[in-house]
């Protein structure tokens, strides 16, 4: 097994927001700083971050207090994808001039019907623009909302005219083929499933992890499991993580994500969403609960 | 028929690039003030404007270049759509404060299956942040790539709520039954279609032109049908125009557009496309300079 590179389970960590809409960096980096104590890597400004609800200027002053706080960029990897190769690059090389481990990039995700010769000029386009032997791009493949696959083709491309500069791939596609076949193909990619569902099925497999939106509320477990998979206790906290995802996954992510929260640290500050997301209606909120009180969940 | 705000034939303006990828200021003016100069009015920033392939300083830089050059701020209505509301907020005020008549503003297109209320709340807040009464929204659906139909209950409750600021939309669905339901149940919206093909049709119901791709080579003709399409000449005109666009749309739009015009120029520098798209294959420009010529087409 490849043994450099990232390993582990990361959060795209949930940005939550003041009364006036604008981010709440002290909540922000209170559970940062909770997820990192926890044993969990933070993905920053990923989907489950509401980074497309951001500014850039937000994203940018986000990451600085992460670091400023005190987060060692080692653990981070936080989200730089833009339409615009411009943006994507400017928040790209902010990001490795913080020291941040890697950068997960999402495709430009209005046109759709990309060729692959055009995709991969986009990352060239974006990678030559940041200009930074530093830079360690991570692939964000995540069809359903960016409407833009990125296909093996692309991948096997870039690796080999980026050695060293496209490193990994988060896979969202929730596909185990796409899945098994690139951890086949691509022995030198670190692949990161976005699930830990997939955890026990693809470590042996090669895959480092995960980069799952469910890490936000069971980091601990997670990661362990990230480690532990071929252990003993292996199967048993795989069923663990497994029964908690399935019912967080049963309701809109980022809002039943926020309500735990919320009512974990009885703050009603954290249910905020920015549009165009909602909050869970009333309904859903008791729904969530009664099931998570039903396996007595908690955070940590 | 409702006399108060636009009406005519707008072009979604192409967008030259320099050798180094950067916009070409130039030839961007040259080809706004012809296009001004032969009727046609402008939505600089549109989808036809790889908009999303623009950075926001690009985009506020192109603007107020526009306004320098002389181009009447009246026959200007730039996409100010961005997934942030505040992106979509500063450069919406940026419109406004120039003087240009209105903004067309795609909805938020990372998330899918957003709500109605979402997608409501998402507009207000914009509206909110530019905070200024001068502001004219016109919607954006083009639900193909932003995969956020505006449905006619978000539009319903914004004209109601927003009256005099929410204005009109673009319609770029191609989907007849949506036109002719939002022609019926909105008489107070300034619709556009997306296509001059629609213009017959439309006119009598009450749209206001269309804001088309094709409006970039064929201003003339297009605008002149926008105001004649019920004299003797329509029906020619109407199935001159159409000729046409059927000819162009077999093509990737954006890239044939440049084509057209770097072949009339006879200026090659106007083939530049950004990525993640592509120029014409060798054998699609060929096809496309073939069937022009046969029906003798010349940009005028």
């Amino acid at each position: 097994m490849v043994t450099t590179g990232l390993t582990g389970a990361f959060a795209p960590v949930v940005t939550p927001f003041a009364a006036d809409g604008s981010p709440d960096t002290t909540r922000f980096i209170a559970h940062a700083r909770w997820l990192v104590a926890q044993g969990a890597g933070l993905a920053p400004f990923g989907t489950n971050s509401e980074a497309n609800s951001l500014t850039l200027a937000e994203r940018r002053a986000l990451l600085e207090a992460l670091v400023a706080a005190g987060i060692p960029p080692a653990k981070l990897l936080p989200g730089t994808g833009a339409c615009s190769a411009g943006e994507a690059a400017e928040l790209s090389r902010h990001a490795v001039e913080l020291g941040c481990a890697g950068v997960l990039m999402l495709p430009p995700f209005f046109y759709k019907g990309i060729s692959d010769e055009g995709l991969y000029a986009w990352y060239a386009d974006v990678i030559a623009r940041v200009g930074d032997a530093r830079l360690k791009v991570y692939l964000y493949h995540i069809p359903a909302l960016s409407g833009v696959p990125i296909t093996h083709g692309v991948i096997a491309r870039l690796l080999k005219d980026f050695p060293g500069t496209v490193v990994g791939i988060k896979d969202s596609s929730g596909d185990w083929d796409n899945l098994a076949a690139m951890l086949e193909r691509f022995p030198e990619l670190e692949i990161f499933p976005a699930s830990e569902s997939f955890i026990s099925r693809t470590r042996p497999l090669g895959a480092r992890g995960c980069i799952s939106a469910t890490v936000n509320i069971n980091p601990a477990r997670i990661s362990q499991l990230v480690q532990a998979w071929s252990s003993a206790e292996g199967p048993a906290l795989q069923a663990e993580v497994d029964q908690l995802r399935k019912i967080v996954q049963g309701f809109p992510m980022i809002a039943a994500l926020k309500e735990v929260i919320a009512k974990d640290l009885d703050d009603p500050a954290w249910q905020r969403v920015r549009p165009p997301l909602t909050g869970l209606s009333a309904e859903q909120s008791s729904a969530l609960h009664a099931a998570l009180q039903a396996i007595d969940f908690k955070l940590a």
